[in-house]
């Protein structure tokens, strides 16, 4: 791998000084981080992810109250959740329009110091995920051998089992996987929630260890609105070739649709357009 | 959680540039990485750990061979290991000759760069673990729901899972936990691999999806030499309850006799001295 040489919309970075009382701009071009950092010696943190645009943030409430909880799951000090919405409105207001990424990350900092270490970054849209939305993904089916013990938290940096999954993917010429259990049963995307659309049924995995997504959720809401008729059912690998489209959605990449599972072309429905906007809508009500 | 307060010797680390050609010290005072190293957004990335002691490193080629290939298993740009061992060495000399930790850590780096990150840390042994060798540790079980995929490379930075478990250990007023499987037929340690003493038998779990440590293998090696049967045998919990004693192991740890498992007492047998001066001179041999 060589470095990139495209260049790409700087982020803005805020930190935000964990035991309260600052926030401040960072120097995109400086070092923020110290190497006994637990966050990258240990993956020891959180993080919580979404979309901006127009200067707004989608849902800012419900990502404050589970980044409260995954903090409390992991005995990380007690975020000041307004010094998180200060920092994210004055990162937002610096990015401006267009549509950025705004991520939050909080770890348990120096091995040294014992002080967190917190900061928002806005950055723009990365091209695959541009790339995504655009013309869908191909995906394989991969046997999920692992599931996260109960007491795990939802959000943690622990991103290297994903990693893994993609490059899997990526070796047999596809974009992303869908888990699948030891019985067939449809689990997941990698980093997204499976949705299928079926005639007037919208449908989401529903399997032992899948989180119901907070994107799944609120698409639900204004599709049963809509006139759809949503459901969270067990589904196999059959019922997805077999349905109008599949999606996957998530806080920040989606929806995508899938265009071929397993090397099967799964072509675009009549409907393609309408449920996309129906979907991105329903991230921003 | 406060800041700590006590001061700790000061680790000294080296920057290894990816792409060849040089090695520099890095001042610990000063940060070192970008809020967009996906080593830290991501997790994206390796290390390895072991001790130093006396200006040496205990099996550097070992660790070597093994870093290389857990960055070829991640597709990490192929490390420059010559250079890892210089930085070592120059860390090293500087550390002295009291003990210490060496830590590599490479990650894939800053997003926006594409440039890979890549550092050595040579710090103390810290205090828990020292108390841990001096007086053992109490620990409890813990059923293990999740594996890793056979793709799921060995040496991540992907510690969160480990983090869970140790605070699971920690509510419970135990310091550690082994895991065991459904069937209660034990697997390892979170950091660590279980070694049994019985009689004249050494025995380490043999169990799906526990990968043999390269300390249990040297330890067996030079046990087998000294008289010992040494054997990797599925064993449950009574057996360990029915142990002479009972050891974790680890390459920077070292051994560390179970005192408690699962509150009952494990009292150290009259061979524990011997055992665990044959153990860390196997770690040097």
């Amino acid at each position: 791998m060589s470095p990139r040489t495209e260049p790409a919309a700087a982020p803005i970075t805020y930190v935000i000084e964990p035991y309260g009382g600052s926030i401040r701009r960072h120097n995109h071009a400086l070092p923020l981080l110290y190497p006994d950092d637990l966050g990258i010696t240990r993956g020891d943190g959180i993080f919580e992810t979404f979309l901006v645009r127009g200067g707004r943030v989608a849902n800012m409430q419900r990502h404050l109250e589970r980044f409260g909880a995954s903090a409390s799951a992991m005995e990380l000090p007690e975020p000041h959740l307004e010094k998180w919405r200060e920092a994210t409105l004055a990162a937002v207001e610096e990015w401006g329009e267009g549509e950025g990424k705004c991520t939050w990350t909080y770890t348990r900092g120096r091995a040294s110091t014992g002080i967190a270490s917190a900061w928002v970054t806005v950055e723009a849209i990365d091209a695959a995920t541009l790339a995504e939305r655009a013309h869908g993904v191909e995906v394989i089916s991969l046997e999920r051998t692992w599931q996260l013990p109960e007491e795990f938290p939802a959000k943690t940096i622990n991103y290297a089992a994903t990693m893994a999954a993609l490059r899997y993917a990526r070796a047999r010429g596809a974009q992303d996987v869908i888990y699948v259990d030891a019985a067939g049963q449809v689990l997941e995307g990698s980093r997204s929630t499976v949705i299928t659309a079926k005639g007037s049924k919208l449908r989401t995995p529903q399997a032992p260890g899948v989180m119901r997504g907070t994107t799944q959720q609120a698409i639900f809401a204004a599709a049963d609105a809509a006139g759809w008729r949503c459901k969270a059912k067990a589904v196999d690998l059959d019922y997805l070739l077999g349905a109008d489209s599949v999606w996957l959605v998530s806080s920040t990449r989606g929806p995508v649709r899938v265009t071929a599972l397993n090397g099967t072309v799964l072509p675009e429905p009549d409907n393609a357009a309408q449920l996309r906007e129906m979907m991105n809508a329903a991230v921003w009500a």
